[in-house]
């Protein structure tokens, strides 16, 4: 059995693809090797090892031994050097690399072959003695605490100390004798410690540091990461023993890290950072200020030279941007590592372009490579990186983009003092439907409570505001309207910026820099739509949203909410009226009034969708959401005064319409029954809008969605009401053609167990996850708060069921609705307008049950676009 | 093609069992002439000739004629007149007669046979003028309204008209000439409206009468009737021609109804009235009082004991209690119709186990005779019939039986005069968590919102308290402490009387009479032992409660709600120092003061349910329910008082608590892992409570349910959380066996959905079919009342899915939720714990379904016996 995998030059004996023997590190630098590249040699013991070493009472196979034994003479011999030689020690580091990244999960240990004889021979062969026992230091301080389980800081504190005596800071002030002194004084601890020696065996502590690499795997940390990140608790790491080189040998010596392309920006050309004479550790801790790669063709121009040579190499092998690190000890170059570097959506984007015109990758594989859940990024305007920054608190990032203004805690106010001017943060609690024209009046809101799904959130998403929600760190006095974050007083009419993508609140307002929808964005969207299968439509409620979402390639508007024009100051006591009304001649009349408002609405909707499908969602929330609250006095005697009506009676109707559990009251379909004057109108004004419009040449394609249908009856007496009062318009406008199409939303349980009754009477389902979601679960998103973050947390819930779209249980409601339906009428249009429409994972599965469109608000339209394209390639793959 | 078949002594040519041809009229007359019982002879059209005609242009086969002519001849022959002879004319009825009894939905016209001529020859033969013109009217009346659709108020105009002119108010005033003039005045009415003639050819007559019939099956009110009913609209009806008797003869003729045996009591005997020298419209009319039947056998003692020996001979025959019509002409008894009588509860339970010993049916035949719903009647005192009545208001009747005492608006109040002395009647707008104790303090309760399955009503039936909801009938004024009803005010403290089986509310204290558990209840409670195979279990929160489920058979406690524990008097504040904890350890101080209260709790109710399984749902509403409004500002401060708490803390905290949609927040099992300490202490407080019963050498049976579970995760981490405090209280205890079994409720979609992974990790499941239906439907139960009636009235919904289990929709989760969870644990115990455990066409969905057992309130659990017997019994047959 071969346990051990040498890599170095031409023996290398690993490669790229033996990544689940080796671990990715591990297969990596053996695939350098052979590709030529300068590796520094050493060996992997394989992943397999790890359980074996486990299951066999923490022992190793016999033959194990001297397979270590056989490799490491073939690198003494590349060396010409002897590991644990007094006189010329080999050094070697030991290091995890498990199949994926567990970044800094895992335990490393450095300059492993030093001891108290071998320390004065790397002094004398390297002619520092500084440098050997810093190096010394460095192992003992690592070993000790990795392997012989000492705290770092009572390690730490050996070194601290010495400099206090000394009354120095920096490390680089410790002087030889210094450095000698803290090595005994670490060694000296060490037995206080443990009651054992720091070993001068050498081989011993190769053992013992490759053990605690293996140990390692198993940490509570490292465990709660593989849970979490459902990586398999018995794949075990493998354990890379390496030559060790070094970069603090002068000044033809030196370490960095580059990016073969800018990771900010995707442009060509390396882009990076070096130090000369130093180790990985000093650019880390900050002491001296690293230099542009570019310098280094200056400094070192050969090594410049090469390090461009190998960018390019690596990026043509792995065909992807490299992160690569680097040493160069005495002019001789090394690599290190090389992996596939991060980037910005940018980045992403104009990467995956150019690489396909460089003909490095295909389309399709430019497609898969960048992340949906980044997209967002590119559409909003962000924070200046190099402006001055104060965060005072952070919640969640609920609504990408940044806002500055002034705060204010009250809608109302936002609403009337934003007609005058300026810029306004509103700040809430929470929100509910009384606060969506102060939502809309403000440039960001913050809340202190809800998550992501939260009112709030989507709201502001929907509208496209920059939003922070679930802010706990902001604590608010609304007698003085002000709140504290950092020990701060901000009081109403303070300036504070919010960072919607990072959840971060701050101070003063910070400048921003434009999004940059460059030309490669472009090409990217005809890529997709070659490639997708899922249509891919907005949520919009008004023509300026409609335009955004068509800007970002919606191909129609999935769900157009229309309460929210009942909400608009100039409609909203008009609706108060119908809603107050006695008998329905007197609720007509006011209804009167609303019609030619809404007619244009839909008017300004449909011209701006033109030739594309836009989805009308009849009245959906509950009535009492449109009054003020039956303990808000003022606003009730200000109403009462205003509609000319006694404040008994309303407040008696506000009273009686309250309902102890909205979400699951007088709303949707519901309303449409007991209050059908409403409905009807709404169906006249996108009729007649409708109609108006075909008679300028406009080509218009209304489809009416009912929501909230539990019961078939419920869709047939309204599918009547709905077909008797287009039949009237169309006659009234002697058009001929029937242009509409009828809908429902697949939202409640219930519609899904009987969608195949359903499917039969309409052209259209359209699932709405977020009721659908709440009553599966139970859960009310803008109740969750209280529980959800503990969930998650705890890992009940391994993502936020409002978020990302639950594969266990609604998902069986979604799949049952969808076959049902699409058996009984094989014409169905089938799509979804939840807050999932927008979420990569969950258009995953849609793309797989075979869903023919999702719907997700304006920003997310791009991010959707994207997950369906690359929903489609999986597929094909 | 036989289109018609005769009935009379030997010559019939129908019987019972051709019920689906000859409609439930038809085959009863055709059995009873079949059995030498004298029913006049007559015919009987079949129903499929309903069809044929309207099929077939309103017109009938040739055959059809020619079969009517023969048996209209062998009537004459019989009677020795002739059909439209003018000196000795044969009269006929013409009647409706569908397969299934659907009353008063369509016409009958009598006296068919008369004519300008005939009348006269009538009143010859009969030497009575008077007789044969009131006839004669009544023929033209009826015919005039059925046959030629003329508005019965406009003909009834003629004879209003007369008496008027008269001046008399009677029919029985009208003289002879009166009685001419009317049916001159009639015959010109008709020629005024329709333009024709009433015909005088009585072959027409006839043939326009069995038309008339026949359109009557498809009149809207009857159209719709069947479709509410499930009739299938194809049947139609058949006709019965039948020769007319007289009762109003002279002094040997009279008429009258019967029961076999007491409807009320049950009790064997004749029991039923009379009228000598009358027509049935007589006794409807009310203008003389009918005669105790006894007095018959003083009057004419052979007819009466004819009567007795048909009752007895037909009672034989059909095998149950007979309801009969009889007219006695000229002192020779004719039978007119006899069909299964109706009965109270009481009577149908004394019948049924009578008949049972009289070997006339047998026990599996008296178990379906019972009608379920009605059993609760015999469970409750009843307003004595005899008493004094003023009704003021109508409502739903919610939970049956009566209450009397003074009016009170605030149940706190009830709460605190309660304690003192007499009986309150609490009256609400509605219910809410906080109005518990005041329900339990109250002989009954009167809500002007909600349905059926409100809080109100599900509280008051779990209490057994008398409860109407929805009586829209009063008007409160809450300031005033005051209600109008009926015109009236009450004032705090007036009596009013609730009876809780019709719904109606009354004037005063009016007198009641207790039930009657006779043995024939106690008889029958063992025939359901023998035949049903659902369990039947409780749901009972306290000692009193199980006291009275097992007096009426329950066999264990389904549902043992421990929330209403907490809202006791003696621990509220108790309770509410644990929600207002800050930190652990104040929770657990604060716990430590109710852990010895539940565990009086408990072990009360296991030593009441000795030997028999007590199912314990830990706490499932929203912590918020136990706290006072965030409004009430006087409740916070006298709270805060107590509590020894900044007023200002507790409101915060108030407020943190709130929710907006409480049914889909913080509650259930999520309380169990937000607040454990909570959750803890109740399993502690059964299990220390159950090992110091067995202890004492009582059996006890503790089953612990977990409410409101949504995923897998959850119940993992809860049944851990059982797990461990059991075991430690059984170490505590050094007690070796392990006595409790797990559950879970099934009452969210995704709980059945996910039924599987629930399934393998606890012992039973339990349907919470009320949160289920709530979650499917995306109803609450507390605000349909806003739309629920209107979808009943409309016919959207044929039931109340809160009261009737919605077999389309929840059923297919249920029986998802069960097949998945049997096959995942074949062991698992299933059953269902909702308000439908103790609805009977419910529980027959169960019992198919395969449940183990049904849990429901108390006075429900003989309902939930006798149809779960019901069920079983309709799967043999």
């Amino acid at each position: 059995m071969k346990y051990v995998y040498f890599f170095g030059g031409d023996n290398t004996e690993g490669k790229a693809s033996l990544r689940d023997l080796l671990g990715g590190k591990g297969a990596n630098l053996a695939e350098m090797a052979r590709m030529g590249i300068p590796v520094p040699p050493g060996f992997t013991i394989i992943a397999d090892v790890c359980s074996i070493y486990r299951s066999n009472n923490k022992s190793y196979p016999e033959e194990i031994k001297a397979q270590v034994g056989e490799v490491l003479e073939r690198l003494e011999k590349i060396f010409g050097a002897k590991f644990g030689n007094a006189e010329n020690p080999l050094l070697v580091s030991v290091r995890s690399g498990a199949r994926v990244s567990m970044p800094g999960m895992m335990d490393t240990i450095l300059n492993l072959g030093l001891n108290d004889a071998s320390v004065c021979g790397l002094a004398k062969q390297t002619g520092d003695e500084r440098f050997a026992y810093q190096s010394y230091q460095r192992l003992i301080e690592m070993y000790g605490n990795v392997t012989m389980g000492i705290d770092r800081s009572t390690l730490e504190e050996v070194i601290s100390r010495r400099k206090r005596e000394k009354g120095i800071t920096l490390d680089i002030e410790l002087t030889v004798e210094d450095l000698k002194e803290i090595v005994d004084g670490l060694k000296a601890k060490i037995k206080e410690v443990t009651s054992s020696e720091f070993p001068q065996d050498t081989e011993q502590q190769l053992w013992e540091a490759i053990s605690a690499v293996f140990e390692s795997w198993n940490t509570p940390r490292a465990v709660d990461y593989r849970n979490i990140n459902k990586i398999p608790n018995d794949w075990g790491t493998a354990v890379n023993v390496q030559a060790m080189v070094f970069g603090n040998m002068g000044s033809d010596s030196g370490t960095g890290v580059l990016f073969s392309r800018n990771p900010g920006t995707g442009e060509k050309g390396l882009f990076g950072e070096f130090l000369l004479n130093a180790q990985g550790e000093d650019v880390v801790a900050g002491t001296r200020t690293p230099q542009n790669i570019k310098e280094l063709a200056r400094a070192l121009p050969e090594c410049y030279q090469e390090l461009d040579n190998i960018s390019y190499k690596l990026e043509q092998h792995f065909m992807d941007m490299q992160d690569i690190e680097f040493t160069i000890q005495k002019g001789k170059l090394w690599i290190l590592q090389t992996r596939i570097g991060k980037r910005t959506a940018q980045a992403a984007i104009k990467i995956a372009v150019d690489m396909t015109e460089e003909r490095l990758i295909q389309r399709t594989q430019a497609l898969q490579r960048i992340d949906p859940g980044q997209i967002e990024q590119v559409l909003h305007a962000t924070l200046d990186p190099s402006a001055q920054k104060e965060v005072i608190a952070r919640g969640l990032p609920a609504s990408p983009g940044t806002a500055s203004g002034k705060i204010l805690f009250d809608p109302d106010e936002v609403v009337e003092l934003s007609k005058e001017n300026g810029d306004f943060i509103l700040v809430r609690a929470e929100t509910s439907a009384d606060d969506v024209r102060g939502i809309n009046a403000a440039q960001g809101v913050l809340t202190t409570r809800g998550g992501v799904t939260s009112h709030a959130a989507v709201v502001a998403r929907g509208m496209g505001r920059c939003c922070i929600v679930g802010c706990s760190d902001i604590h608010i006095d609304w007698g003085k309207e002000q709140f504290v974050a950092s020990n701060r007083i901000f009081t109403k009419g303070d300036i504070i910026t919010l960072d919607g993508s990072t959840g971060e609140v701050l101070v003063g307002k910070v400048p921003t820099i434009p999004p940059q929808l460059g030309g490669e964005f472009a090409e990217l969207m005809v890529w997709e739509d070659l490639t997708k299968r899922l249509g891919v439509m907005a949520n919009a409620d008004n023509a300026a949203d409609a335009k955004l979402a068509r800007s970002f390639g919606a191909e129609g508007i999935g769900l157009c909410r229309t309460e929210h024009m009942f909400f608009q100051a100039d409609r909203i006591d008009h609706f108060r009226k119908v809603i107050l009304a006695e008998g329905k001649e007197e609720k007509e009349e006011a209804l009167a009034g609303i019609l030619p408002l809404q007619k244009v609405d839909f008017s300004d909707i449909f011209r701006e969708m033109e030739g594309l499908p836009v989805t009308i969602r009849l009245l959906d929330p509950p009535l009492h959401e449109f009054l003020p609250s039956p303990y808000d006095k003022e606003q009730l005697e200000s109403l009462a005064n205003r509609l000319n009506m006694p404040f008994r009676r309303l407040e008696e109707k506000v009273l009686q319409l309250r309902e102890f559990n909205p979400m699951l009251g007088n709303r949707g379909c519901r309303l449409g029954i007991t209050s059908p004057e409403v409905y009807k109108t709404q169906v006249r004004a996108i009729m007649e809008a409708a109609y108006e419009l075909i008679g300028q040449g406009v080509s218009v394609f209304p489809e009416i969605m009912l929501p909230l249908i539990a019961h078939v009856e419920e869709l047939k007496l309204l599918k009547e009401l709905v077909l008797d009062t287009c039949e009237r318009v169309r006659q009234e406008r002697q058009a001929t053609e029937t242009i509409y199409r009828l809908g429902v939303m697949i939202e409640l349980p219930r519609a899904a167990l009987i969608a195949d009754e359903l499917a039969k009477l309409v052209d259209f389902f359209s699932f709405g996850t977020n009721d659908l979601t709440q009553t599966t679960f139970g859960i009310s998103r803008d109740d969750g708060g209280a529980f959800l973050p503990l969930y998650l947390e705890k890992g009940i819930f391994t993502s936020d069921p409002f978020a990302s779209l639950d594969e266990t249980g609604v998902a069986q409601l979604i799949k049952m609705g969808f076959d049902r339906g699409r058996k009984a009428n094989p014409e169905l249009k089938v799509g979804i307008c939840g807050e999932h429409g927008g979420e990569p994972k969950s258009i995953k599965f849609f793309h797989q049950v075979g869903l023919d469109y999702v719907s997700c608000s304006p920003y997310r339209v791009p991010v959707a676009r994207l997950a369906a394209s690359q929903a489609a390639l999986r597929k094909v793959a």
